[in-house]
């Protein structure tokens, strides 16, 4: 199965999470079944990443969205470790910084745009500002409802400078969400990432839900389209990001780029130091 | 065999690259016999790095020097990429812009250093002041030779702010680079990486030696040493390199952060929340 084809949200449609299922699994029934599968994948898209790296005429962009415990963080750390870190950044968005608030919702994340050659990872993103912004009210909706557009502009302007954008909405359940609250709790290694705002942010389920579903309709294009990721199993939302970004680096076609130099006389320099060192012997 | 003292550069002495072995390699004789330890101190290494990525009150920076073909970008690839991206930054730095040469010389380097939480690896790095720019005579020696202190002063300053900084001299000999040389040319693949400069530079050899050994001699310091890496065997490398970042993070002795929330509290919320989800269905 291809997930690209899949999970893709369609361009230019309205969007409603509600239609889909964050249980789906595909033929496998569990990690160990999926795990060959995804190793392999892993594998594919690391030697796809050094080939991009060498190529340095693509770059890619990948953006994590999703609910408190959808597993961006575990993305990051099962997924995008097949990448090396030489040539693949991964930047985690905050609570926008004084300075940060007083620019243009773009301005903090410009800079973090991958450069060519390079694989940049979003793990939360300019798309915050359409969603916790608009469910606490942060910004009025006359605000909040023209970031769609700008949102759309500026991902056509890196596409049309050699990015692929990638944009992942994990998407897990009410009910797992829960599910996960319960297994940090029961784990005291992970009590430092318990917050009350897991809490208060659940009560409102309905309004992030409703976010999502513009966010996604609105913002799924030719150019950026999103992948909504059935997440439930964090085993099988590794297995369809790992494919689809394997998929992805694969149709870029990477070639290593021409050489610099004349190699005839470049071997003729390495004969001369062949003799050299021989001579020095 | 610890690595971190087999192949320390002994602070506050003198030191000679003439009397180290490039080609050392322990009592392993091939990469297939070494790749289970090197396998075993790479999860090691990862699995740390998760730790300190949590624990947020370290930081870790490893420098990466050594001659053409010494293999920084191979231990970029091949050892790092133990490390997850989320939280291991890889800098490479290139020959300085018109701006950055209008500043000193460590105003480039700066705002690479990693956060606490963080890795950061400088492939080249504020090192290159004194090596290709003396052995260049980029700046008179006047300029070159007050470098060492203030690099030990950088280094200290961020070391007190609770970065701890490794850095690694890659050592191979003049014939393991010519063959490696030799390598590239018969690897179409890889003739991209080829540069004349690769011979211009060979030619300087002795003038890089020399200069390895003041930079390794003046700034192997008490609170960031120099290791000098065996390096002719690339998987000899990788697992000391390997072994040494894994020891070093380990001595950190990371802990998980406490919990920023009263966790009875949280419990109940936890149990409300249950409780509503029964009651709804």
């Amino acid at each position: 199965m291809d997930y690209r084809t899949a999970f893709l949200a369609k361009p230019g449609a309205p969007f409603r999470l509600a239609d889909c299922d964050a249980g789906f699994h595909n033929a496998f029934s569990s990690r160990s079944e999926a795990q060959p599968e995804i190793d392999a994948q892993l594998k594919r898209m690391g030697n796809l990443q050094e080939k991009l790296y060498a190529e340095r005429r693509h770059s890619l962009l990948i953006v994590l969205q999703g609910i408190d415990a959808a597993g961006k963080d575990g993305v990051c750390w099962h997924v995008l470790k097949g990448m090396g870190p030489q040539g693949c950044h991964v930047h985690a968005f905050k609570v926008p910084s004084d300075e940060e608030k007083a620019h243009d919702f773009l301005w903090r994340i410009h800079p973090h745009t991958p450069a060519l050659g390079s694989v940049a990872v979003f793990n939360r993103s300019h798309y915050e500002a359409v969603l916790v912004e608009r469910v606490h009210d942060l910004v009025p909706e006359q605000v909040w409802k023209h970031r769609y557009e700008t949102i759309n502009d500026f991902e056509r302007g890196l596409e049309l400078s050699g990015t692929t954008i990638l944009k992942f909405f994990l998407f897990i359940s009410k009910d797992e969400q829960l599910k996960r609250f319960g297994d940090r709790l029961d784990d005291p290694d992970r009590h430092w990432k318990i917050s009350e705002s897991d809490y208060t942010e659940r009560a409102r389920w309905d309004d992030y839900m409703a976010a999502y579903d513009d966010m996604i309709g609105r913002c799924s294009t030719e150019h950026a389209p999103w992948y909504v990721i059935p997440s439930n199993h964090k085993w099988f939302r590794d297995l369809a990001i790992s494919q689809i970004i394997a998929n992805t680096l694969q149709d870029m076609d990477l070639r290593p780029p021409e050489p610099n130099v004349d190699i005839a006389a470049i071997r003729k320099l390495y004969a001369a130091e062949v003799a050299k060192a021989k001579k020095d012997k």
